[in-house]
């Protein structure tokens, strides 16, 4: 089965948004071994819009539309795709329920153009958009399969994810099974990592081996192929395992894990709490942890001293060590985790600061990181970084860093 | 002149990145006034590649290509253009010398498959590669430009401002000068925003009104087109000014801006200082307002309660609150706002309490959400959400109604 991917929206045409749609799609298509050959992005014109649906019907046999669904009259998606299909559109109940039901808990009013969106094809299977109006659909006609997803990507890949996909492998009906599995590095660069297991990914056909880089982590996908999925996973099972005895060391997850979800991971099954000081992540790393629904039982609580005042009165660095050292210092670091953690009665403190950028401070170039830890019982620890990016991206590695020097530092005995 | 931008490249289309070139390419093309009406990605596949050449010939006077110059065999967007266009590649001096240098300059030995990638579409313009070693290009056939540029962001996009956007404006001899401006909404809904102005979008072609929704947010592109800049721009200023007649006090801001940056300008102002204290929101809303630069000085910082213990110890919100009104409750709020602008010091305090989710808590239905606000001197007050998304929509519109609330709230005498 072959797909395309047609986002509709002008704004992505004037380059108001990117479409990460495309991409969600597209990579959750390949884990069941549907070939995408073409994405296209329109506008909300009905002619061209209707023109890059008879190109697609040419070259694909599932023709995947985002956007388009919102109650304006931009929103035509469904509108073109039903007189050009020659069917008409029905109102659905379910949906019109959920859409007041929205209404009625946010305590706005409803308006006539909000009904619109309760519309869908003629005898299509109806996907349920459990985080906004608009409801998804599946069409098929003539051996093709016409799939309408919204836009906003929190609606659209949730809906995917829990109904689209499932409806689709059993459409599929698929012999082949495709299994993969993501390896998460940290620590090692791309370059590096590819020089070590080069003849691994060139020697391989059945699995796959490829490497992807960003944000200062490196992951390898692993992508296997078989009748019987058990062998498909030992494909993988036996791929891994050769490149474990190579850079095992830098593994630190697989899949959709983060540094942040394996620190989580190992707070919870060591029971221990933590608490968390920040200067130059000004409270990125505690926002992260609670992002993760259930991890805030591990997070007593944390500071933002964005302040030296803040500091010095709050989270009690002593003023020797403000004066003595600077605030950008190995000392001040360890005290800011010490205290977090003894102030809000937790097991485990961690702290950041340093100098995120664009300016300098206290002399210490721009990218200059301490990272405190701390742990009842243990040797409290301090890691310095230099790291060379922008501000957004120096608070991000830093929050990366930190969660790849805690999880071996309450590992350590 | 209509564009179309396809990007080449199997990697986008199995998901292991996103297009950004298309929306770098596409915002850059806006403000000359070329209209784009199609983005098309396409494989590493010479056969696939030409029936979307053909397909954009069609419909397209500028054709920018985006990716596939590299050294490598999938590298065939050149090749393929040049067979499809009946030219041969000829080898840039220029480019060559250029290849060698960088080869020279990391000390790595140059292999001949990266000499390929000196070889240009005989006869165009070449564009120079300052930030790698494939050129750019335009070529010229039958009334139509042909834009080849490499992949990777970090090249394509310097490429582009420098070499190509010059070289464009240049052959649109455009005498014809766009203009546009965002108006930024907040408290509206987009269908009640669009039924509120309809008459105006649906009466005007010059200047266009385009809504966008988003994130809680709604915006409002005003676009006009005149020979005269200040023509365009007072046509916008009498669009901008009917709509502000309707629906001005939902506007906050313009352009890029964001309901955190308008809430920075104002304490910088107001020389406000201010200190946060966050429940469900964990830090997020001093995460964001640290994330702009210079906005440090602003905060003095803040406490991340998650728990009721740090809620009474650090916070010093009364146990009698928690106990008689719990933590999801308007006094708990105060409380939080008021005592943490006066721990911290600060003129100005805002607290965030309430169920994220995706569970209950004290017995409120997910999103129930209370915002405190305190100002040194002035009476305290409190906001309470009702929303209905996911956890992570919660915690965002949080933010940005706290941002909201406060804005008002600051600004009342």
């Amino acid at each position: 089965m072959n797909a395309e991917i047609i986002a509709v929206g002008s704004e992505l045409l004037l380059g108001q948004i990117v479409n990460t749609n495309a991409q969600f799609i597209s990579r959750q298509l390949a884990d069941v071994g549907v070939n995408v050959y073409f994405h296209t992005a329109v506008g909300d014109n009905p002619n061209r819009l209707k023109s890059a649906i008879e190109i697609a019907e040419k070259r694909a046999d599932l023709i995947i539309f985002t956007g388009g669904l919102g109650p304006t009259k931009d929103d035509l998606t469904k509108e073109t795709i039903a007189r050009h299909l020659n069917t008409d559109l029905q109102m659905d109940d379910d949906a019109f329920t959920s859409i007041e039901k929205y209404f009625n808990r946010t305590g706005r009013p409803m308006t006539e153009n909000n009904k619109k969106q309760a519309l869908i094809l003629n005898g299509s299977e109806v996907l349920p958009n459990e985080h906004g109006m608009a409801p998804g659909m599946i069409y098929k006609k003539d051996e093709r399969l016409y799939m309408l997803l919204p836009g906003p990507p929190k609606e659209m890949e949730p809906m995917f994810l829990k109904f689209a996909y499932p409806s689709l492998r059993s459409k599929l009906g698929s012999s082949e099974v495709i299994a993969s599995r993501v390896l998460r590095f940290f620590g090692i660069g791309e370059a590096m990592l590819e020089t070590e297991i080069e003849d691994l990914i060139d020697g391989q056909s059945n699995p796959t081996i490829a490497p992807l880089a960003g944000d200062g982590e490196v992951t390898l996908r692993i992508t296997a192929k078989h009748a019987d999925l058990q062998v498909a996973q030992q494909l993988i099972d036996e791929t891994e395992e050769k490149i474990r005895k190579r850079v095992g060391e830098f593994i630190y997850g697989y899949d959709d894990s983060s540094l942040m979800e394996e620190l989580i991971k190992l707070l919870k099954e060591k029971e221990l709490t933590i608490a968390a000081a920040e200067s130059l992540t000004g409270g990125m790393f505690q926002q992260e942890f609670t992002s993760i629904p259930g991890a805030g039982s591990r997070l007593k609580g944390g500071i933002v001293c964005y302040t030296n005042e803040v500091k010095a009165n709050i989270l009690q660095v002593k003023e020797e060590t403000i004066q003595t050292c600077g605030v950008v210092s190995s000392e001040c670091a360890l005290e800011m985790a010490e205290n977090a953690a003894k102030l809000m009665n937790a097991d485990v403190g961690i702290s950041f600061t340093g100098v995120a950028g664009p300016d300098e401070l206290e002399g210490h170039p721009v990218g200059t990181v301490y990272i405190g830890l701390y742990q009842k019982g243990k040797k409290t620890k301090v890691e310095k970084l230099n790291l060379g990016g922008s501000r957004a991206a120096n608070r991000i590695r830093s929050i990366k860093y930190g969660c790849y020097f805690l999880l071996s530092y309450i590992q350590e005995s």
